[in-house]
């Protein structure tokens, strides 16, 4: 705690470069060689530096432009996130220029890069799994950075992320309640932590409420993933599906108005997000609400207390944050399963 | 044709002003008085100066991305325009930094200079009318621009927009064949080419069909101007409705449902532009489409034309597309007013 922290002259000294190519290989700059670079990178960590401080007071004006990376612009949640961080910024006189990234890592890097070319402030980013390396060269440049919807393994950044554990346990709960036994899961992407973590949250649900092995489809966050994974689960003969994106809700939605399934009586569906296609159905859908606008307030105060706070002030430095959940109940979920259960006996 | 081309020495010459000057005043910076820079376009109009094949001729390198601002990330249409546009240029190598200007030509201005300040190739942009100066400064830079979705008065720049005239006159012949008699419609916003010319084919598709004056409600490009404006056209006793772009249909869907109306059965709903939420609904919703992906395409295909065709290649110059709208009709409005007009009389 105690000890001088160690400057990036200590950090070119032990790897036995120039502090010209330490800079530039914490940058991850590709003129570096690889081997170069693993080293500069490995004394840096051992030696604790933290460059952040001094780079960020190195800065020389700022642009009052921020860059915001999301996966997807015709996703309703990541554009209501990336809506309400453009809002909060233009009240605190900061411009925001926007990159998709198509739910692909290496388009990630490639946005990355471009915005710090750009001279942004800083960077609100979705990030996936794989792309830890370029987040902490970014983060080496002294770039203020702002991790939002999805956490990295490890945890280097500071980020904002819902905890879907208490939506998912309810959602859980709520079917059992209605009588369903058999719950499929349309499971997002194993390369992102929202993906891994709530599989793991519906997974400890049933274990919890000693429900036997329910089907899962293996999905992604598009909405042909979650019509393909729904055909698939409603083949396995289930009396639920709970989505596990919004974007699989809604191709769960197509799938379902597609085969002629009456979500609501057929079968119960609970989705995420509480996004107006959402409640704007014959029979409305239950969610789990993220509150992304929270999520994109919260996301947005962080980085600008980064991009303002230069060179440290000696206030509290700002941490992580994870925002709850809860299961909004309607008609597509709020049915008795054993008074529709005889539906095939009928005329 | 054949006279020698005015150059910017020549502009700066007539206007008694240092070459950099007239530079300057031509690419809007505000640095110069305002009576300078009107002195210098109006030689600049004067000698027919036509800058931008020179002035792109000196961009040194090219960046690899380009521009676009589009007036609302949380509009599927446009959503689903960028995200259009950005993998045409992806697939062309070419990255994507996007802007939203939240329907308000400030911003928009602000947008194009941070755009143009970082360095892009091009721009592609949703103008509002009262933009020409700035568009036309940004021009006089000799940056690659091509409007999208809406046109400015004058149609100085290349455009891609739709022509949707046939698609608003289907309309009203479809509703009138349906029985209805009181059509009112939801309109756009009069700073933008598409609000001011839907109207226009509205009323006059309305005066071709003989209809008395219809009620007409003036809104704007979002969820809560659809919303009041149902309201108020309810009131009017309206049979049908035509809701003049997608985030008004949106808010029309929104009130019907608040307030118990049946859509396909008490009124009739036309809206804009074919996304998910029109289909998934128990009553799907007839739409006036406009092909947005296509558009998106063209758009991208002019700019990177514009781009690619540095200085002039003696190819014809592109010019600005018109692409056709289509009604598609489904249960809003497919059902026949006649057999629903006692409606009131039933117990």
């Amino acid at each position: 705690m105690a000890s001088t922290a160690a400057t990036l002259k200590d950090v070119a000294h032990a790897a036995g470069v120039a502090v010209s190519t330490a800079s530039r290989a914490l940058a991850g700059n590709p003129v570096v060689s690889q081997e170069t670079s693993d080293r500069v990178r490995q004394c840096a960590e051992q030696l604790n530096y933290r460059p952040n401080a001094q780079a960020r007071a190195l800065r020389s004006s700022r642009s009052n432009i921020i860059g915001v990376t999301i996966p997807s612009l015709v996703n309703p949640y990541f554009a209501e996130m990336a809506a309400v961080i453009q809002e909060e910024a233009n009240r605190a006189g900061i411009s925001t220029i926007i990159s998709s990234t198509s739910e692909d890592a290496e388009r990630l890097i490639d946005s990355l890069h471009i915005l710090s070319d750009q001279r942004v402030d800083g960077i609100i980013a979705v990030p996936y799994n794989g792309t830890e390396d370029s987040l902490a060269a970014l983060d080496a440049t002294g770039m203020p950075l702002v991790l939002v919807d999805r956490e990295l393994p490890g945890n280097k950044h500071l980020s904002v992320a819902s905890d879907s554990s208490a939506g998912l346990s309810s959602a859980v709960a709520h079917l059992l309640e209605k009588g369903n036994r058999r719950i499929g899961y349309l499971s997002g992407p194993m390369t992102t932590s929202t993906g891994v973590t709530r599989l793991e949250e519906f997974t400890a649900a049933c274990h919890h409420f000693q429900l036997p092995e329910q089907p899962i489809y293996q999905g992604g966050y598009h909405r042909e993933d979650g019509y393909r994974g729904t055909e698939w689960l409603l083949s396995q003969n289930v009396d639920a599906i709970i989505a596990g994106d919004s974007m699989m809700t809604v191709g769960a939605l197509e799938a379902c108005h597609k085969k002629g399934i009456a979500i609501g009586h057929d079968v119960a569906l609970i989705g995420f997000d509480d996004q107006p296609i959402m409640r704007l159905q014959a029979c409305p859908i239950t969610v789990i609400d993220q509150q992304v606008a929270t999520m994109g307030r919260l996301a947005f105060s962080l980085l600008h207390n980064l991009i303002t706070d230069e060179g440290g002030s000696g206030k509290s430095p700002p941490s992580s944050i994870r925002t709850p959940t809860t299961l909004i109940i309607r008609a597509s979920s709020d049915f008795d399963r054993s008074s529709t259960t005889d539906k095939e006996v009928r005329p």
